[in-house]
């Protein structure tokens, strides 16, 4: 499945843009003075290959996995709390389903390998690939065959849930103690920044926590020396079962020319991950928000992308990109609802 | 009415604010992890004096107005447009409708003045002081007459709908050719930044155009020399309609405790002259987004408000206010629907 999908990718196609632009200029106001809302409007209409781009149904899904590098005491928080956080989910008390109800996305948990075994529930996608990850500062974080089937997993959830109704647009987020050192790993193998500037306070690290935190990244560089061009490899010895579920689910969307709003650092690793196995996802990429953690912006340059919000978030679980999701929808709007200088009779600006 | 609402502004009341903060510490989150989100939540607790804010009825004013001052050639786009827009509006085809209708905001045009007279229509409001305001330039642009009757038409466009049903939240926004004009003259004069850094390009002025309109501010300053103490005096002599009747709005919205999201320069600028009349109002004030245009930071700064959204948008109507309106209620409901450690049995961050 995985090969298929990833050839079936197509580049953004581009031959809408002009008239995309020509349109959002005749909209009743001053050339560009919406900013990112037309960047986005324009985007939207070529992601979707029409000049009236709709947003009907919005998608997150929250990727959840357990890291072995825990054990080398790199989170503020313990690691039991992955799977309480879980339920927490489940039973709609986290920032996530908030954010979802109130912008009416729609939800789910995909278990991707957290430690503890979860009953049924409907919001809950049972893709658990172990009950954790191997612990990256010593071993690789997964086998091959697990990389493969992580990957694959993620694919069908994004693909089971398009093919049952279609997705305009997907947000991505994640839950996993310990998290953002897989992520910092990545985005230094990939970019080449330094575990230094890559590592971040996570949680709630103190000085000293942090410090150990760049070591544990270090350490793991120096030991596995993934090959930086190399997605796959980077993902399968320093990455995560919930980083890999949002690769496959970018590189799936990306395959149904669906836009993808990431997260925080997490997601966008992940993005970075899918970025390395097949460029042409790019263009299906919006950033939903600036975290906090160093290694994003280091990530989202390398794409190419600019994150819309800014509001001093580091929560994960996708909270930046349901907010952001909301904002692409409204662009869609100003593209498709807005009144143009000739519909309204409004005099354009003068010449020159 | 004007002294007696002006008066009775109380200065947001910090008795909750111990406990809103613990409140929002003990959400499954670490703390601070959802940065701006958590400062409205907290602000919107004050605000309305309790822990379980909220938002049901959001209603945004587009306050319009025309200028004297365009006689003098600032503005990229001819006076005419004012009227064309207001229509535009009250059609539904502008993007501040657009932008309310998605996040259901209710929304009123009010004529405080513009050129052409309009007939009735159920989102016009009414309350015209004049046919535009005198240039600026050359002379006061209001009679100290036109100038308390603005302020009282402002003040009761929100009591009035307000005493229909309570707003839990008020946006303004603006449509005026010209009126980067009178803003910009109005935060040289509060702030003391110089009228070249002041002036920005409004809808697209050329560097001709700019440098002609930095000439225009600062003649009117030098003509008036207002206090620049006295909000009164500077909105009488470089204001306009519009921002007089934002002005009055959110003087009489604090008098009533109701959170104000201001949107980009013009309106900030009115904010500006509300605060100088009384600097109680400005714990109820929220800063929308941040205009492209460079008086806006220093208007922000003096009032110490930190703009939500950077879209690069520098559109007016509300359209910033409309955005941030949104985020302001999702804050609410983090306050008020996300389950604590302890409802949720999720354990807490490691001590130390």
């Amino acid at each position: 499945m995985c090969r298929d999908i990833i050839e079936n990718i197509q580049p953004l196609d581009r031959r809408l843009l002009e008239a995309a632009n020509k349109k959002i200029d005749g909209k009743t106001k001053p050339p560009g003075a919406l900013g990112r809302l037309e960047e986005l409007a324009v985007q939207m209409c070529l992601v979707q290959n029409t000049l009236a781009p709709q947003i009907r149904r919005k998608h997150l899904f929250v990727f959840a996995g357990d890291h072995g590098v825990t054990r080398e005491g790199i989170s503020a928080f313990p690691a039991d709390v992955t799977g309480q956080m879980v339920l927490n989910f489940l039973n709609g008390g986290a920032a996530i389903n908030v954010l979802c109800r109130h912008h009416d996305i729609a939800m789910k948990v995909v278990d991707m390998g957290i430690v503890p075994d979860l009953e049924d529930h409907p919001d809950l996608i049972q893709k658990k690939v172990a009950h954790g990850t191997r612990n990256l500062a010593r071993e690789a974080a997964m086998s091959i065959a697990e990389a493969i089937l992580a990957l694959e997993h993620g694919m069908s959830v994004f693909l089971d849930a398009h093919a049952e109704s279609p997705i305009d647009i997907m947000g991505v987020g994640e839950m996993g103690i310990g998290n953002t050192t897989p992520a910092a790993a990545i985005i230094a193998a990939i970019t080449g920044i330094s575990p230094a500037r890559a590592v971040g306070r996570g949680t709630g690290l103190d000085d000293r926590g942090l410090g150990h935190k760049i070591e544990i990244v270090e350490r793991a560089l120096a030991l596995h020396y993934p090959d930086p061009t190399d997605g796959f490899e980077v993902l399968r010895t320093v990455g995560g079962f919930e980083i890999a579920g949002i690769a496959g689910a970018v590189l799936a969307a990306a395959s149904k020319n669906t836009a993808v709003v990431l997260d925080g650092v997490i997601a966008t690793a992940a993005g970075l991950i899918a970025a390395r196995i097949n460029p042409d996802i790019t263009g299906f990429l919006i950033a939903g928000h600036r975290s906090v953690e160093p290694a994003h912006a280091a990530a989202l340059d390398f794409m190419g992308l600019d994150p819309l919000m800014d509001f001093n978030m580091r929560l994960g679980e996708g909270t930046g990109a349901a907010l952001a999701m909301d904002t692409v929808e409204a662009a869609c709007k100003i593209m498709t609802q807005m009144a143009s200088f000739e519909d309204a009779s409004v005099t354009g600006p003068a010449e020159g």
